[in-house]
């Protein structure tokens, strides 16, 4: 497999496991054995075909039921359009957002207020404007654009979003995968990818829940990245989506270091920028996106935004800090979150446990919190799984898109997204990717044997 | 004057005019009349000194008494976030804006729907991000990037809105003034330049209440307008900021022909982009902006906006739908703000006519909506008024934004807006004005005498 994850298969202690198949040694397998599994489970296949199913595994968005929780929002404000601090949300200015909304990022990301800007409704647009700007300006002013010293390149863990990988590739920065372990990005590779190539500007990282792969990234990770503004070249800047900071399902979380903290132990401040959103916390498509960084990138960032827009919809920032304004407000709609969320996840890591725990088909990470679960095959096998899943009537993200360039060099990576469907779909979905699993595996083990 | 205004001191009909002052014919003037008029004049301003007043004719935004025209925004869904073809609002998506949405944006700007986009709460961002995909990506697929050909102009009539020159100066295009005119820019002027040089890439344009001058483009600008695609060099876009479009404080307002057509007819649909938005008619922080453009030129925005935003705040759109469903709800809400508005602008107007419509110490042009008011002195006056005003606590637009880079090669135009202050303080304010305009006249008179 080509992800090094060194604690696959983890059994998660809130999940059922029951074991309900076969095993499938195929290492070990006659060629007689390998036509009779192939010939069971073609025609279990070719029921489930009969079937004509129409399911989704594809979107990492909220449900219906999760956004409902937040339909308060909208009122919330009861005509009281002014903040704590007397400004009228309804107007023109505030660049940095409202200090009630850059709370709730200070908050998320455990990061001093000053340092937090709260804007719009995608952190995807802020970390956009964030490497356009240090690309084209730069972030610490006169001399500091990306642009003026070549090649751009920039590190990508794998698997991981494809969203990220695809603002890289529209602003022509060269992508380098490195790949993830359990506890985050290789750092050993990392650290000397970066002392060899001054021209490496910055790394994605999805520290918390890492997407698709779940992975939470261990102090020593976190330690190790606050660190490499002391190797880099000029101008590195770690892009920290800490987009799941919040959405755990476990009841005790892993607590993620605090990577600020750790950049200031080691006088790299201004080398990481750390982004997130209340997109998955309230509404998707009306959420706040927050900007976390040190002074000098935060004064540049806003320097450049200020000729983008006059501010952020300060409104919608204000309905925010009323609607999780009580102690422990955010954290219990979190958990309400968390409830919907986990009997679907449950039912994926059942499945899988269930097919793979004893046999080499198929890894995956824990996936204690976040949207995904990331799921590999057997080298050569993930284009052929979404096929026949897809028609079998159940949709995935298609294979490589959690790489760069949407290859995987190793066609393995299938990402599962089980948020969207109810907890049947769910399960439905998930006997039919098990089954298209094991088909492709045994049918790739017959045609090599 | 440095703007050949040819039909200015209007009177308009809905102002009360007074005659209430001395006219002050300096031309004609012996030095004894100067220095009288000097001496009653500073005698006048130390009386206002000692009043330290502390009013505000700078900012182009909305008063309390307008915003709160739409509270009853917020709240307005009731819980219902289903569009009427069965969009859920909340969740992500739709990059090009929920249809009720751009429907609003259609009528607005007077183009089809499906040549709409409905974005986030700015029209500046849309502009900006315009100008930046049509810099480094093109608007008409491979090889149409203005950075690919070299040096990159536009064309900026002035006096103009500061935040169109920065976005240029930001991006490194070179800003080249025309003379706006009673009809709009000097289009003999603009023809002329952009025929001889195929660098100028576009123009800025608020064709309806220009920012600050108030004229509405005349059919035959808009129609030649229509027609500098056929002369211009490739790629040429003109930049119409519609900001003002149904901002009418006239019973009877110009109509502004519609520029869309006018494209279509002289085969240059490509030519024109087109923005709008409702920060001055909703909330001014959490408005909806749009963009409406040629099929071709919304192709390649999309495409390139998709690498930023996974869609705008579509429950804001659907609110501002609900807001404006019924018909005639949007021009019945615009009456509010121009009753709100319409004695402010006639405070303004009675005492420039009162003080200046029977010499040459001022002029300015027509104001039947929109914003502002622009006042051009006698060349050389306009830091000198501004400063004066200033230190009598009448705070103005500082002399020179309305030009590219700051500079007004004439220092004579200051820009007057009179929305945010109560009619009172407006009064209070124009009197402080006009007195600072004539002392420094009378001032320079003797200095040149």
């Amino acid at each position: 497999m080509q992800a090094p994850y060194t604690n696959l298969k983890t059994h998660h202690k809130w999940v059922e496991f029951s074991a309900e198949d076969t095993t499938l040694n195929l290492s070990n397998a006659s060629v007689e054995q390998l036509q009779e599994w192939k010939q069971q489970l073609s025609a279990e296949y070719d029921n489930v075909l009969a079937r004509k199913l129409n399911l989704d595994l594809t979107r990492g968005k909220p449900s219906a039921e999760q956004l409902s929780l937040s339909d308060a929002m909208d009122g919330i404000l009861a005509g009281d359009y002014i903040t704590a601090s007397g400004i009228d949300v309804r107007n023109y200015g505030g660049l940095e957002g409202i200090p009630e909304a850059r709370a709730i990022g200070s908050d998320i990301l455990g990061v001093p207020v000053e340092n937090v800007l709260a804007g719009g409704n995608s952190s995807l647009t802020l970390m956009y404007q964030t490497m356009a700007i240090a690309h084209q300006f730069g972030l610490a002013g006169e001399g500091s654009a990306w642009s003026q010293e070549g090649t751009v390149k920039f590190l990508c863990p794998v698997p991981g979003y494809d969203r990220h990988y695809s603002v890289c590739e529209h602003l022509g920065i060269e992508m380098l995968t490195v790949a993830m372990t359990s506890t985050g990005p290789d750092m050993d590779q990392v650290e000397k990818m970066i002392a060899a190539d001054p021209s490496i500007k910055g790394m994605w990282c999805v520290p918390k829940y890492s997407n698709p792969t779940g992975v939470v990234y261990s102090d020593e990770t976190v330690e190790r990245i606050a660190n490499l503004g002391n190797i880099a070249g000029k101008n590195f800047r770690v892009f920290w989506d800490n987009a799941y900071a919040i959405h755990d399902l476990s009841d005790n979380p892993v607590a993620l270091a605090n990577i600020f903290e750790a950049c200031k132990a080691a006088g790299t401040e201004d080398s990481v920028i750390q982004f997130a959103s209340t997109s998955k916390v309230t509404h998707a498509g009306s959420g706040v996106a927050f900007i976390a960084a040190s002074d000098t990138n935060l004064k540049f960032f806003k320097l450049a935004l200020g000729f983008m827009t006059i501010g952020p919809d300060k409104v919608n920032q204000l309905r925010h800090a009323k609607f999780f304004a009580a102690d422990g407000a955010l954290s219990a709609h979190m958990a309400k979150h968390a409830a919907i969320i986990k009997p679907r996840f449950a039912s994926v890591l059942k499945h899988l446990e269930a097919a793979f725990s004893d046999n080499d088909l198929g890894e995956w990470e824990s996936a204690d919190g976040g949207y995904f679960i990331s799921f590999d095959t057997r080298p050569g096998l993930a284009q052929k799984v979404v096929k026949l899943a897809g028609d079998a009537g159940v949709k995935l993200t298609p294979a490589g898109a959690t790489f760069p360039y949407g290859k995987d060099p190793q066609d393995s990576n299938i990402r599962i997204a089980p948020t969207v469907p109810t907890v049947d779909q769910v399960e439905e979905a998930m006997q039919v990717f098990v089954l298209c699993v094991k088909l492709a595996s045994v049918e790739q083990a017959l045609a090599n044997s």
